[in-house]
């Protein structure tokens, strides 16, 4: 088994994050990569959800992982052993997101031209990643049903910007006061066009729809 | 019952943050106040603890609530209904942490001489809070179990600046993969002074000895 490598990001010293966004989607879009940006609470499952959606992506995409964290690099070891797919491990030194230049200084290390989706895992965070543009072509969200149904009221700005919601562990639905129908009228509230799949890695229901957005969105990325 | 009052707090213009930080603490130290500086991440219970808590406290020490978020007041209001301590909502306009200098902001609004206790609830969030010396006597924490035990290692400066450890919602332990002397190994590799009580705030477990605590907390700190 090889080590993941491991990225030390530098944080940004340009000024308009929004202008290197632009700037590296339209590069990324040139060479028919498709970048998708997974934010998410500290534990809502996004390292499993991976695992189990790289499973059933395999042989329809080509795709690279880039997982950022504070410090720790369990979660890059723990999909490439688990899948095959080529993960790096980006440590963001302490900083809670990831801007634009963050992301390219990752990408710098990812094979791209082997690559049709790049999914990058964000720092465990509703709110600062929510502040800044990777670069992505979509930004998607976890919200675990442990958590709350009420969390799009809190967090408005994070649930503002994902086209995707996938709200986890619907297997501790019982469990837990969890209304998955104000859930989805709060998250249209600050978003009426993101889609909701609610999803269970643990047991894999939902993840094949989720699987099918993805193959549909880079698809569709790449006619555009 | 009276709406909670709404503070919409600044950012600091103040250059050094620690030396706010250390003034505002003896000034509490002076009037004899107490101050906890309460974290978590987003869904973690952080506000059911403290209505469990706090109707716990009651006649053993005067107690005021300050609740952090980005843009909601549901935690005041629900706060204060449910217990009757006054409580006031922070907002911090889109920042993701609470510095001294905000807190200091919300401070002047609490009714210092009536309160032995104030207990800020800090936005939710693992990465940024724990940056910032809020000038709390006490940082403390709530971890919970559907979030997983490996926390401590993906949120190292959080758990190194936490003097004590909540370990919520234990009573959903059969549905998770959590390993409590894990957990209290992880903790302790961060700080090894760190006091850990597992608590359910659902069923009131552990909430006795979160309240033993504090009222030991605040009576070693006013005749320190």
């Amino acid at each position: 088994m090889d080590k993941v490598k491991v990225i030390e990001i530098k944080k940004s010293v340009f000024a308009d994050n929004d202008e290197d966004a632009a700037r590296l989607r339209s590069e990324l879009k040139r060479r028919g990569v498709y970048l998708l940006n997974l934010m998410s609470s500290p534990g809502s499952g996004k390292t499993t959800t991976l695992i189990q959606t790289l499973k059933r992506l395999e042989g329809r995409l080509r795709v690279s992982v880039m997982e950022a964290d504070i410090d720790s690099d369990v979660d890059a070891i723990k999909i490439q052993e688990a899948t095959g797919v080529p993960s790096i491990q980006l440590h963001t030194g302490g900083m809670c997101h990831l801007d634009a230049e963050m992301t390219r200084q990752g990408l710098d290390n990812v094979a791209l031209s082997d690559s049709d989706l790049v999914i990058l895992e964000n720092v465990g965070n509703l709110v600062c990643p929510a502040e800044f543009d990777t670069g992505a072509v979509r930004n998607a969200m976890i919200l675990s049903v442990p958590e709350g149904h009420d969390k799009p009221l809190k967090y408005p700005l994070m649930f503002s910007v994902c086209d995707l919601v996938l709200v986890n562990k619907t297997d501790v639905m019982p469990y837990f006061d969890f209304d998955m129908d104000k859930c989805r009228e709060y998250v249209h509230m600050r978003n009426p066009k993101a889609v909701i799949i609610p999803i269970c890695a643990k047991t894999g229901e939902g993840i094949d729809a989720f699987a099918d957005w993805l193959v549909q969105e880079v698809k569709n990325w790449k006619q555009q």
